[in-house]
Parts: C-alpha cells; sequence; structure tokens
C-alpha cells in the first residue's frame, strides 16, 4: 500500500546534495580561511568581545534557526518529519552557502574570506530568510526544489543587502532585518508560481493535530524565549543592544497577552485556535526588530507587540484565506502575516521614531526617504527573484510531486501492526 | 459533537486581556524608562557585569519559566494544549504586571521605574510564583481565573517581598525564594476555595498518558538542568554565586537518583511512576534554594537533595491522596511536595547551617528568630491572601467551567477523519 | 493484563540506588569540598574566566548530557520513557560518581578533593561515556544493569584517562575526547556479552515510530546545535577553542548535507530514514573531536564532515546488521557507527594534520606514534574491560528480565479506557 518512490528523491537530491557539498569543499580550499587577527590583538576589547560573549548569543540564534522554526512549522498533521527534517537540511546548506556568498560580497580581501564568530552568526541571519520562505510553500515543493530555492534566496537576499549597505549606506543590521519582508514576499511569490488546481481541494492534511499542536508550541516557545537574542545579536554598542533586548522582550510580552484575546473573538465557537497563537504570538518579535536599538521607552514596544500580534491574527484569520482564493496565493504557515506585514510595520515604526525624536528634522526627513527607498527595493527585489525562482522550480526536469502536506512521499515510515485488542498503548493501536 | 462554546472564553477573557494590556501601556507610558545609568558609568565593572554576564543566566530562567513550567504541567492526558498554551500567557502577564509593581515598590525614583537586566530577572522569578499556583489548580480554572489569579498573587507575593526587606531587614534574594512557598500555599487555598464536590468523581481525565508523559519529561529535565541558573541568578558576589550553582547541582543529581530508587518502593507492582519522578526530581532544587548561598560543603547539598527527593516522593504517595480526602485541598501537580513543604526545608536547612557556622552565637540565634519570623509571614499572608482569592475566583460571574482537565473547553480541536483502514499511520487512525 | 512487577526493580534498585547515594555522601563527607581558591586570588584573570565564561559552554553541554542523549535514544516505538528515564537516572549518578574518581585520580591534594566548574564539566563529560555505553545496550538491560555498567565504565574510563595522561603525557583535552571511542567499544562487548539468541526474533518493538521519531529529532538537534561547545568547553586557549568552535560547525553542516542524500541512496524505496539521519548527523561532531583545535582550515572541517556522515551512514546500513548476525552484537543505537568509528577516524586525522603541518617531522613522527600507541591502549581497555563488565552483568544476582525494548517491564502505565466512537481525540481512541 506503500506509495511508490518519489521520483525527485531517487536521483537527483542525492546528486544534487553531494556536488554542492563538494563545490562548497572546493571553493572553501581556495578562498576561506579562519580569522586569526584577533591572536595578534589580544588585548583589543572589542574582538575580546566578539570572541566570548556573541558565543551565548549566537547559541541563542542557532537553536531558534534550527530547532525553534523546524518545529513552529511542525504543525501539520502529517508532515512533522519532513518539517523538522528540511529545516536541518535547509539551514544546515543556506549556512554554507550564505558564508561563502557574505564573504565574497563584504569580507573578500587579500584573496581570502576570513571566518569569526560574526560570519557564523550572519550566515545564520541569511540561512533564515530561506526558512521563512518555506514556511509558505511547506508541504507543496520537494527537498530538491527547496535546495534550489535556498541557493537562489540567499543569494537574492545578500544581493539585497549588499545593494542597501553599498548604494543607499544604510547600516548593516537594520539591513540585515529585512530578511522578514523578503524571505515572506520571495517565499509568497514562490508559492504563486508552484500553484497548481489540485491544492485547492486536499485541505484535509493541511489542520493540525493536537500531537503536533505540542511539538510546535515548543519550536514556538524557543522561538519567543530567544528572540531578544536574534534582534540584538548583531549590534555592537552596549546601550543599543540592551536597549534591543527590552524592547523585544516588552514586545512579545504584549503579543502574547494579545493574541490569546483575539483568538477567542474571531473564533466561531468562542475558543482559542493554537495555530493562530503560534504565529502571532512571534510577530511581536518581527516588528519591533527593524526599530530595537531607537525605541526610547518600553511602552512604545508594548504597543508595537499588542498592534502586531492583532495585525497578524487578523490577517491569517482574513486576509490568508482571501488571497488563496483570489490570487491562489497559498501560504501554508502564514509568513505573510508573522514576517511580511509586521517586517513592513517594523520599517514604518522606524521611521516615525527617528522623525519623532530627531533634533534636525532635515535630515531626519532625507533619512526617512532613504528608509522608505529601502524598504521598496527590498519588496520589489523580494517579489520580481522570488517568482523568476519560483517558475524556474516548475520546471518538470525537477520532477514536482503531486502528493501533498503528507511525509510519505519523502519518508520510511513503519507500519506498526495490529496489537493484540487488550494492549497497554491503545494509541498505537488500531483494527484493521 | 463539539460542546457548546466556554462562557468564560467567550467575552470576559478578550475583554479582560485587552483591557489589562491597555491598562499597562498607560501606565508605562507615565511610569516606566529603560535604565541608562550604566552608559554614563561605562567603566564600572558591576555594571558591566549586569549587561553581559546576566543575559545568559536570564535566558535559563526564562526558559523555566516559559517552557520548563509549561511543558512540566502538560502531563496530564488531554490537558496539553491548555498546560503549556495558559503558562505562556500567564507568564506573560506576569512578567509586564510584576515589572510594574515591583518598580513602584522597590526602584521608584523621581517618579520613574527604570528597567534593567534585573528588573527581567526579577520579574520572571516573581511571575513564577503565579506559575507555582497555577500547578495546584490547573484542570480546574478558565483562563478568566488564571489571569486575575495571577495578578492577585503577584501583588500578594511582592507585598510579603516588601514586608520582609523592609521590617525584618531580611537580604533580598531570600526573600524572593520564599516564592516556592507562598506561590504552593496560595495555590493550595485558591484549590480548596474553588473545590466542588464534583471533582471527587471525574479522576479519568486526570491521569497521564504515555505521550504526555514524554513532554512533561522535556520539562522537567529543562527545569532540572537550569535551576543552578534559577538558584544564582540574583546573587552578586563572585564566590556565593559559585556557592549556589554547585551547592544546587549536586542537590539535584542526589535528587534524582534519590527518587528513581523511592518510585519502585512505593509502588504496588514495584515499578517506576513517571509523573512521581518529575515533580520529585525537582525537589532538590527547590529545598536547596534558600540556603544556596552558604552551603559549605557538597555533601550538605547532596544530602539535602535525598532528604527532599525522598519527602517529596512520600508526600505525592501518601498525604495528597489525603489532603484531598480529608480536606478537600486537590493539589494537581503536587506542588505542595515540589515547592511547598521542600521550601519550607530550605529556610530551616539555612538557619541550621548559620547556627552552626556562626562565630557569635547570640547574633546567629537573632538572626534565625528573624529566618523563622519571615517564613511565619509568608505562610501567614499566602494561607490568607490565597483564601480571599479563591473565594474571590469562585464568583459567578467569572462563569467558572464544569468541564474539568479537558482542552476540549477551552480550544478549537480538529476532529480527524477516518482515513481508509490500511493506512500508513496508524496511530492517528480509528474505527468509527 | 499488566505484565508482573520486574524482578530486578522490586528490591535490587532501591537497594543498590540508595546504598551508592548514602556511600557518595559519606566520602564527600572526607574527601570533598569546594574550591575557593579563586575568592583569594581574584584578580587573576584565568580563574575569573573559569567562574563566568565557561558556565554558559557547561550548560551547553549539560543539556547535551541530559536532554540530547535522552532523547535521541526515545526513537525506539514503545520505550520513550526509558529511554529518557534511564538516562537521566545514569547521566545523575554518572556526573557524582566521576567527580569522585576524576577527584581522586587528579584533583586530589592535602586530603581534598576541590571542585570547580571544571569538575563539573570534565564529570558531565566521563558520564557521557556511560550514555554512550547506553546507547549499544538499550533496550536489553534492566536499570540495576545500567547503574552497575555506569560505575564500572566511568572508572574505567578515568583509569584510561589516567594511564594515557601520565605514561604518555598525553594532554588532558585530546585524552579524554577518547570518550567516544571507549564509550562505543565498551558498549559493544558489553552487549556482546549480554547477548541472547531470543533477541534475534524480537525486532518488532524495535522499529521506531512517527511519534517517537520527532523527540528523537529534538534530542538529535540540540546535540547537534551544542556540539561546538562540546568540542571547545575544555579548550583553555582562546585561539584554540574558536578554532574548535568553527571546525566542529563547519564538519557537522557538511555531515547534514551528506547524510540526507545518502540515506536516500541507501533506501530501495528511494526515500530518506529518520533514524539513519539521526544517528549519521551527529557523526561529524565525533570526528572532529580530537583535532579540532588544530584544523587549520574550514574546508578540512567540511571534508571530515563529509567523510564522517558517509562513513556513519554506510556503517549504519550495511555493517550493523553484518555484525548482529555474524558476530550477535547487538548495537541497538548504532554507537559504532556514531561514535566508535568516527573516534578513531578524529585521532588518525589529527596525527594527519600534525604530520602536515610540523615543522620537524622527527618529533611529529613520534608524537604520532604516541597517539596511536594512546588510542591502541584505549581501545584495548575498552574492549578488555567491557568484556568483563558484560559478564559481571550476566550473572543472574541482577535478574536481567526477559522483556526487550518495552517500558512496559519498568514503568506504571496507565490503560486508557475507550472513548466513545465518536470522540474528538482519535489519536487516543481505540476498538476493544
Amino acid at each position: 500500500m506503500a506509495p511508490k518512490y518519489a521520483p525527485s528523491l531517487r536521483r537527483l537530491l542525492p546528486v544534487l546534495a553531494i556536488c554542492l557539498e563538494i563545490a562548497f569543499i572546493l571553493i572553501f580550499i581556495f578562498f576561506v580561511q579562519y580569522d586569526d587577527s584577533y591572536i595578534q590583538d589580544e588585548t583589543q576589547s572589542k574582538k575580546r568581545k566578539t570572541v566570548t560573549t556573541v558565543y551565548a548569543d549566537f547559541q541563542d540564534v542557532h537553536v531558534m534557526v534550527f530547532l525553534g522554526f523546524g518545529f513552529l512549522m511542525s504543525f501539520l498533521r502529517r508532515y512533522g518529519f519532513s518539517s523538522t527534517g528540511f529545516n536541518l537540511l535547509v539551514a544546515a546548506l543556506g549556512v554554507q552557502w550564505a558564508t561563502l556568498v557574505n564573504g565574497f560580497m563584504f569580507e573578500f580581501s587579500d584573496g581570502k574570506i576570513r571566518i569569526n564568530m560574526m560570519s557564523l552568526v550572519t550566515a545564520n541571519l541569511c540561512a533564515a530568510s530561506a526558512l521563512i520562505s518555506m514556511g509558505a510553500v511547506l508541504g507543496k515543493t520537494n527537498p530538491v526544489q527547496l535546495l534550489l530555492m535556498t541557493l537562489l534566496e540567499v543569494t537574492s537576499f545578500i544581493f539585497n543587502h549588499w545593494l542597501l549597505t553599498t548604494f543607499i549606506k544604510m547600516d548593516c543590521v537594520p539591513s540585515i532585518m529585512h530578511h522578514h519582508v523578503f524571505g515572506a514576499y520571495f517565499g509568497l511569490m514562490v508559492s504563486w508560481a508552484l500553484h497548481r488546481p489540485g491544492l485547492r481541494q486536499r485541505h484535509e492534511k493541511e489542520k493540525s493535530s493536537t500531537d503536533m499542536g505540542k511539538f510546535s508550541m515548543l519550536g514556538t516557545i524557543f522561538l519567543w524565549m530567544f528572540w531578544p537574542s536574534y534582534n540584538s545579536v548583531l549590534i555592537e554598542g552596549k546601550a543599543e543592544k540592551m536597549n534591543a533586548v527590552y524592547s523585544t522582550y516588552f514586545s512579545l510580552a504584549a503579543s502574547a497577552v494579545t493574541v490569546f484575546a483575539f483568538s477567542v473573538l474571531i473564533s466561531k465557537k468562542g475558543k482559542m485556535n493554537m495555530v493562530y497563537i503560534h504565529n502571532a504570538t512571534l510577530a511581536g518579535g518581527v516588528a519591533v526588530g527593524a526599530a530595537a536599538t531607537v525605541i526610547p521607552s518600553p511602552w512604545i514596544a508594548l504597543t508595537i507587540g499588542l498592534t502586531a500580534g492583532l495585525i497578524c491574527i487578523l490577517g491569517c484569520w482574513f486576509m490568508k484565506p482571501f488571497l488563496e482564493l483570489a490570487f491562489d496565493i497559498h501560504d501554508t504557515c502564514g509568513v505573510h502575516y508573522v514576517h511580511g506585514v509586521p517586517g513592513i510595520l517594523g520599517v514604518l515604526i522606524r521611521i516615525v521614531i527617528e522623525l519623532a525624536t530627531a533634533s534636525n528634522l532635515q535630515v531626519a526627513w532625507s533619512e526617512a526617504a532613504f528608509y522608505l527607498l529601502a524598504l521598496y527595493i527590498t519588496l520589489a527585489l523580494s517579489l520580481v527573484l522570488g517568482l523568476v525562482t519560483g517558475f524556474l522550480l516548475k520546471l518538470n526536469i525537477w520532477k514536482p510531486d503531486q502528493k501533498y502536506f503528507d511525509d510519505q512521499a519523502f519518508w520510511e515510515i513503519t507500519t506498526i501492526p495490529s496489537p493484540p485488542p487488550n494492549t497497554q498503548f491503545p494509541h498505537l493501536a488500531v483494527k484493521l
């Protein structure tokens, strides 16, 4: 009764993955080495900080990228292996590729890329942009398509980052924080390009289950807890760093409380919905990201969290089915409302705060124009490059599968035989 | 077949949660700002420590409060969404409220509360007292009642903390460590006040299941691992901090070994019981909390762990059903034996150690009297205020539910339709 | 319907565990105290580092030992309580015993063992060697046997460590990193000694399930994420430490990508296999361990990760059933391929790197000979002492159980009664 092998897996995936890994090794041989500058200059306090303090923050971000995103996406009833497994595959490939692309774009000197703690952190954040897009196409792509999307998206995102920092002279941190917006709209376009009529009917396996809801809760809570590290890890100044930590913390707290309330309000039965709560709780962390260092007071962080949670839950409830029916944009994890809209909101908040606290309004307005331009470029690039990527992924050579939202397409799953009826483990039992 | 909506949720919860969140924002606007004193005084080593070192410890405590407690409580077979979800809601609201109350009581100067890393840590510990009480009433309250209990309990606990530090001149750290005792007895009184005759018969859903046991194990292990951070995060002196870390570590190790042994001894079938192990393993961390900085040798920590584990498992086995039958005090998670009795034990241990190691016995005896007085005040306040809170929560305006220990009362749970019989996913299958 | 009590548990386990715990306390009374040398010498930068920086790394290792190993081993369908529970028991006992043995062997002066942060880290790593062996015998031993094995193995491993550091003058860190090899071969020998003919037929419960696969994924990811801390925690020099972090990170990333590819290649149906992926993903971390400080370039780390992942997955696929059928060595978790072979590979890699980068080839060759000698001693000791331990554990006084891979032998498991057919929780339902 087991389905036939997935054509995409049998030959394409091993060949592609191994070729990529060997290509990475070859490029690393010629261009990448460890950064040993801090050895020659040990007394320099900044370098020392890079070595010791950042490692703990890096591990928090590492947990979010490899565990948090993977388990957050594991809410689909029959797609738990794929959600967590493909997340690991995409992230592991993404960090290697991002190290290379980032290195060539930003750290290339004397023919070498020098790796330090900050390279790993940045690589993790760039890989996260691919995981955000993966949330939009979850359950509708095979791992070959995911690997290709990762390569193209990480490249596109770093190209966008390079544009912003080079031509608009944007700072590194707010530019990288655009990865929420970039990842979300890139993913939506890929999802639109890959859309097929059959998707409309096959909604049964798209629901959550009580078991998977708890795994998804686990991922949500890890993301929720470590988000202050996520928003502050790249920041160098101590005061700005703590400002980002506090603001993210309060925004997330307000987000969580708000979301429980609205989850009940929008429900016909007047009950809470776990999937809404998982997603919308995190919107507070995204929305505060772009402005975290400049938020002057905690009440602003609370207000941002409340607003973002509200927007996210209303978006998931009202706009998600609308986009799906009207535009055929199917967004499995609702990344548009968790990352896309709150990300844009974050940039707008930053502009408002900078205008409100500016000493020189003229400078502030011109800076605001640059922020809007950066947002515009990010949106335009993510939409266009996402569309191109989507159509590339639609080619038949990647053998897209017809089986949606189902681990069986990709994983060896053991059939458990019927135990004797009076078993002690009834949750494993089934009458055949 | 789905039950009708929960009356408590439909209107009350959204209104209450949103009003609270907006009230918080209003109070924050006028009274709360970020602490920027460390910017003006960057060379001061103590402040620098606050900024960098404490953040890692804070994250450990954060994991315990938001993930550890939530998953520890998720052992009930049909209450996994509520345990983890309400834990997030209560903790997120609790930290905001605790930040305010703590600020007004202790940090208020020039009309402002200044937030720094230590405010967040203290707020987490105060919110934990509400989570401990929640363990006693788990499955028997609706989220509206939980929110009200959180507000009242956090206020009560900080009032108790203020009494101890102001009138008895107790140090901050041992005073806050009373939150185990306070939370436990407060919760027991609330549980007693909310008791209804129907509770005696409805024990079927109160059991654990093999699935939930593993989620609960996850929460237990996170609490167990990070408890050294929990007991040491507030301590400033380096030597005392490390003493607290080592003592907690050894106490927990002894606790874990002891508990496995006694779990078998008290079982009729001579087998281990997962629920006992989860709770009693953690008693070693609680018991060592009050005395962690002054324990002079590791063997004392080991002995405390062994004793606390033993007391907790015997309490859960023998006294828990007795309290339930004789006094109608139903304690879902056994917080009396995990937090209450070991917390009292911890204070007594501290007194004994201080007497044994004192150079001036007269001073030591008077200090011991103060410790006993503090314990007495804490017990009295927690019992009285818990009772008052309990009767307030019993009012019909909060629409207490009749459905105990069941996620269905509060959560939209998808019915999974019957798959074809020869399915690959038999654990999801059911013959209808 | 429940099986009769396990004879091993009813009397032996409580008596053994409590006697051990009391014996530990007695030894601690006379010989162990906290290290307070850093108080007298606070300005010494190295000691300060021990106190603050190492604590965060220690917690990462703590998570790996107590949570990672436990949940990694929880893949067996009906053995989840035992995998995670016995892991906690073995590790908690192991760290106490390792503190003592390590202390007497290495830190004993003035009749006292002085405990500091590094003692705890080392104790965790020594306890991990027992957890690795537990992986080989998982599901085929009772907890009494596991406790005895832990005592004997930790003693054996520290004896091996003492031999290497005393007679071959090996450095502490590479010597301790032999715990992968030691634990794996020790465990294999114990498994061989305990082998019984009945094991061949009882393979039904040895399979994984979709539920347990996700818990196992959780453990895998925690091990995977924190492995850079595991390989670097003992290293003192800052440059070497960062080298170990980077190398481990890249090796693991390459390992993960490789393993997905080969998991498909070796599958008959052309699908991925979760159990293979869990194990082989981690091989990259083990293989890089011995050489992590001296790896000169990241491409070498990538190559090691690729090779280790490949060897591990081929070993699990091809050699594991062969060893089982031909030599009756049953290796439940495949520790031979995750820890044994990659551990040996790591030592060989270290030799090659040291030869390739040596300025004085003669010195390098003699060092290489010492490394080979150390590996030889480790292999010989682990095999011999593992065999002795295995035969000791086979004695009937430990009442070995006949029920393999089944929680029911050891745990009180609640039977869930049949709910009404149109239940909301079909995953708990069964037709009786």
